[in-house]
């Protein structure tokens, strides 16, 4: 079930290792723990911007074979984002998505769990196909206000 | 951002404790594990029948209090459905979601994560408005199959 290519070049690996395009900047980075990290996404939907993605620092596609120890510092993360963006977005609630599969709407072949900031009206699940690449300059604020949540 | 009123009467604790009605029937249940306990879920999308829900034993109302061990027992079976439904449904991906507050699509004031068997093509988050009640009779060979791939 595996859906990666044989030459994959991962953008959530070399974004770890200095590799920087306008989809991935060190500014994105906002926390980690021991075996995850949490960035600003660079796709966000029309009324939920600052979300952001919880990563395994290690390369594993999807779900499906991720060892316990990583899906639980990815679980403690994504707990750790939700209530950062909860403090310091304006937002009044949070949801999470993970996909695997294209079938499932996988597209980047490194497993991510999807952090939402959430407003009454936002539409986030019907405006699905409304969702744009945004820049490093939109992106930087957010990126700043978890940070200091997390105290970094 | 406890949105749970005082008085309620959670479906979510009342299944593990007898309190059954249309959308609440032991035969839901697939497996569990120590803390959490996993369903077939009583809502369904058009094109993705067989959906679970994956709900800790003990009452909490979302993801930001949520202890450290119940949130990985929530996380490790959410990944045993996942991999059930991909071994015993005809489903070609797997998708996970989880809200929080009624800004995130909460309604049900016990957390749970959504696994959805996915399709190409099913619209899972353009077709939300679509979503309907199902009877017992039409969640038990969902139900069924996630059992026997529990070894249940």
């Amino acid at each position: 079930m595996s859906h990666q290519p044989p030459d994959y070049d991962c953008p959530f690996c070399g974004i770890q290792n200095g590799v920087f395009n306008e989809y991935n900047q060190p500014s994105d980075i906002v926390g980690d723990n021991d075996l995850a990290y949490a960035r600003i996404s660079p796709t966000w939907w029309p009324d939920n911007p600052g979300a952001a993605l919880v990563i395994p620092k290690a390369h594993h596609e999807n779900l499906y074979e991720l060892p316990d120890d990583v899906g639980h510092a990815v679980w403690d993360l994504t707990r750790a984002v939700a209530r950062a963006m909860r403090a310091s977005y304006t937002c009044e609630g949070i949801s999470t998505r993970q996909h695997n599969e294209p079938a499932g709407y996988q597209d980047v072949w490194h497993l991510h769990v999807h952090v939402f900031p959430r407003h009454v009206g936002d539409g986030l699940y019907v405006r699905h196909r409304e969702s744009r690449h945004v820049t490093p300059a939109e992106r930087a604020p957010y990126a700043a206000r978890l940070r200091a949540e997390f105290g970094g």
